[in-house]
């Protein structure tokens, strides 16, 4: 097999290991005699496995004994809803506003009627940035921010101090450093990034936060209902959840939450170094103090400083035929975006940086 | 490899071609380079899984041009929030108790709040049949109906006439008969039977329908917002998607629904004459006229005719010894339940009726 390299936002590249033991279970799982996903989610061949899925990722992340760890359905999107129908208390809630995830949250907010303030934004300058100083008032019902902005490229370094509860939509950057859980309530994630394939919904919730929500919610949309299940209320995506095992199993081969934050800043390093030793030929698109270190969007310039789709669209077809593929930018700001999670080796990235140098050569 | 027989209530088996074929592909899907889990939803390579599944679906289940038809999350539960969340209007709306799962519909309808009639029952015989006489007010704003109850082993033989729009809880069924679409107006099942592995929901629904929600809704919880974009308002369950293509396929290549369902009637068939033959050894808990084609439940009973749950015990640890695995029944009626959904061949019926004479030539 010529394995490609894949720099897609998501879902997004799983490492080779995984792959490669989930393929040699599929159809046998251990000599069970069936595949794990037609395996009862009640049965002891799949308990197992949803176990360890939750264990392993306590242990990582280092996530504290006062939480709980759901594994939902619906992805970021369903969150959107489930947040404000299990958090609000009729007072205020309020959001910062670093992209296009964030804005979607914000419209949720808006179309069940909450008081909803957007108490920062950097949407005046295409999201370039993280907004700074950002305040949220001790006595909102929550804070919202968005960790990583998978499409603008920006991230947090920090995550802010409050006193409201902290929710955080940490999609495209989930267990890809470590987290200061005395500033987080609540983190949810789509799996389809760090954690597996799309489908599944990682939540990490307060468990004081649990018995907020109002009896008229739907009872699959309150968190309490899986927090008192341990997630098996109703049949979770039990395929879904065995590649998070193998993932976290990988994770923890490979040193753990501490050892992969290294190899993300190390891999981020190399790609911004090449962008901006390119004398201007390549142009990040976030400022550098908010660069994230999961997805990097960039532009090809021309020499007045424009950005030359043509030579964007030339660089992304020709890492197309060398087997980079993924790297077109989000339509909202067009040029590359090279997304380069937990699962993307430094080979890979090197051979990006490769690319890019030979193509400036060839081309500025 | 030692496949076994699967007769579990769910996720339950895959046709062993589905899953050769997916293991095949696992890590690197028709020489592209990476696994189809690894794909963005917006590539090419995923579009043609996406597109080929919802054809085949409508191809085979012969599914109007005015239906949609919509590949969502959450499973059932999620839908027995989304039916009123989308189809009520201040009306009222009528179901039928036919078991666990209307009865879990139900208990959703009333945290709703809704205006909400059980017009029928079995509750009271431990469902061991279809309510008869069903009529549903013209007036309702939607009648509700479960169309196969996996726990008790029972089903509908022909769809109830409404002028209120239908919805079918068809989550045990799908897929395992023609359907009469001039009763349906939205049918709703969690994939985990009979189309591929947990985590995917297929909803059918009239288009008409669609206009109904409120603003307030949540739009991930809008059936329009899906139908709008083609299950691609967010990143569906790609992998699960993919595997339903498969199992369509199979479907097609095996005849289509009709065959399926002649191969249904043959398999319920055998099963149901060895029970029917054992001279109240086995009695199955629903009565004739109500027999479900996909769940055989049934007890081992004494000479007094009373349930013998030691036999019971000893029965599924035999059969789960000789391969034949799934087939202790639900813990609300104990006893034996054999789940015997499209992926059950002949053979693994015939092995089950075969260790079911033995069993009873040694025990009685």
């Amino acid at each position: 097999m010529n394995r490609v390299f894949n720099f897609g936002a998501g879902p997004s590249a799983i490492p080779l290991e995984v792959l490669e033991e989930a393929q040699k279970n599929l159809v046998d799982y251990k000599g069970e005699g069936l595949s794990i996903m037609e395996a009862s989610h009640r049965s002891k061949m799949y308990d197992e496995v949803h176990n360890e899925a939750i264990s392993l990722m306590k242990e990582l992340y280092k996530i504290p004994e006062d939480y709980d760890v759901l594994l939902l359905q619906g992805g970021a999107s369903l969150q959107f809803a489930m947040v404000p129908l299990n958090l609000y208390r009729g007072g205020k809630v309020q959001y910062v506003d670093s992209g296009s995830w964030s804005s979607k949250a914000i419209k949720e907010a808006k179309v069940q009627n909450l008081n909803m303030e957007v108490i920062a934004s950097s949407k005046e300058t295409t999201y370039d940035r993280i907004p700074a100083d950002i305040a949220f008032d001790d006595d909102a019902d929550y804070a919202y921010i968005t960790s990583n902005n998978t499409i603008y490229g920006t991230g947090y370094k920090s995550f802010p101090d409050t006193k409201a509860p902290l929710v955080v939509d940490a999609s495209s950057d989930i267990f890809s450093y470590p987290v200061d859980w005395s500033k987080v309530d609540l983190m949810f994630a789509g799996a389809q990034k760090n954690a597996g394939p799309s489908g599944l919904t990682i939540v990490i919730i307060k468990k004081e936060l649990l018995d907020r929500a109002e009896d008229s919610v739907p009872t699959i949309l309150k968190y309490k209902t899986h927090a008192e299940k341990d997630s098996l209320y109703h049949t979770p995506p039990t395929f879904g959840i065995y590649l998070l095992s193998l993932i976290m199993k990988w994770l923890k081969e490979n040193g753990g939450i501490e050892a992969i934050a290294e190899k993300n800043e190390e891999k981020a390093g190399v790609l911004y170094d090449a962008i901006d030793k390119s004398n201007g030929f390549y142009v990040g698109h976030a400022q550098k103090e908010s660069r994230s270190l999961m997805n990097v969007s960039f532009n090809i310039k021309d020499a007045n400083g424009e950005n030359n789709a043509e030579l964007e669209a030339k660089f992304v077809a020709l890492a197309t035929g060398k087997g980079l593929i993924g790297l077109k930018g989000h339509r909202s700001i067009g040029g590359l975006r090279a997304s380069i999670y937990n699962a993307m080796s430094l080979e890979g990235v090197q051979a990006l940086v490769d690319l890019m140098e030979l193509f400036q050569k060839e081309n500025s």
